[in-house]
């Protein structure tokens, strides 16, 4: 039997994963990112073959990595976890520097960063996972936490999006039960849901300025479920 | 440039991996768990080719992992993280069970636990990634916090063990400058560093019966460095 309560308890940081170049940059919000020897110093990333940044990481054979805080603003994991960089420049506007490969590294939020060169592609069915080199690495704030998994989860009441390694199909957690005559509405950009049973005042009373707390998404995103 | 210092603010829990059978079982203490996919789910652990475990997983192609709650003891920590099993049987005592391949699930200081059969090896140049497919997964205890491995470093002052993939070797980074007339002293088992000028009582002064906080070894274990 597969209890998935049971896998909830592995430990994950968050993470902006970028590749690509000056011209055209692209990254995403990782959650599996780890040192796979120290000898020398190789990390590893998964990536949904989907996901656009697996696309330009097999062609520029590199990838950066920011170290997210804990206090990393809606705007900065909306965008980077739950849009797609086929449709929108992610790097727009963002305080980035370039890395010794040309890679984008994105500052904004970030606690440190590394850079890493590809030296294998580990195919593994829906994902792909790239080994990468350390080629570079700096500390830009260490006065803050980084964002773990966890309290993302908890404290931000954040949901790994479809295309996460992580992702848990709601209909595989046996559980609620109450929400009887409240109701619960449902972010139609990251899946977030907003439940009326837990939450200290109903949806409909929130007021219109209220956001995602996931994604930054407006309150009018929200749909009835 | 690379900064050692930026590659610790990687979140990582701690988990004891263990492989083999009922007549000869063994495990370790890993910090790369990490789930991959999710349709199936599959999940990573790095092992350091010389592990013992490594031998084991490698022959019984399946392992499983027990997630450890955050004030595991040192005895546990201490014989899965620093002794190896060629020497000692680390088994012996615990509250174990056997999953649906047979392998030794430990549950002592276990929140929650899963068992993968091995579906891929990566070769990673000193360790290797064992790829597993989940086959069961249980949580045992649900009121206790995991342990990380920012928690193990900051409050348990522990060290990774020389074969963890997240090793540091101490001369990398530039620090140690204060300790004049205050000595350290070094715990022979599991490197842990006891260092006068940050701890408020010398080393000397301690009890006979302090045992050293990462491992649990005896003070006379610890040499003058």
């Amino acid at each position: 039997m597969i209890d998935f309560k049971a896998l909830f308890k592995i430990s994950y940081g968050l993470y902006i994963v970028s590749s690509g170049d000056k011209n055209h940059g692209n990254g995403f919000i990782a959650n599996t990112v780890f040192q796979v020897t120290s000898k020398p110093p190789k990390f590893a990333v998964c990536c949904n073959k989907n996901n656009y940044t697996a696309e330009i990481i097999k062609n520029t054979r590199a990838f950066s990595v920011s170290i997210l805080q804990q206090e990393a603003t809606p705007e900065i994991y909306g965008t980077f976890g739950y849009k797609s960089g086929r449709d929108v420049n992610k790097m727009e506007g963002l305080n980035l520097k370039y890395g010794e490969t040309g890679v984008p590294i994105v500052l904004n939020d970030t606690i440190s960063y590394f850079e890493c060169k590809v030296v294998e592609t580990v195919d593994l069915g829906t994902h792909l996972m790239f080994i990468g080199e350390l080629i570079q690495s700096e500390v830009i704030d260490d006065t803050k936490e980084p964002l773990t998994y966890d309290y993302f989860r908890k404290v931000k009441k954040g949901a790994a999006p479809k295309n996460a390694p992580t992702y848990i199909d709601k209909s595989n957690l046996e559980e609620q039960t109450e929400s009887k005559n409240r109701y619960q509405h449902q972010c139609t950009i990251c899946k977030y849901i907003y439940n009326d049973a837990v939450e200290p005042i109903p949806f409909s009373e929130l007021p219109d300025n209220w956001v995602c707390p996931t994604c930054g998404a407006a309150k009018s995103e929200f749909i009835k479920i």
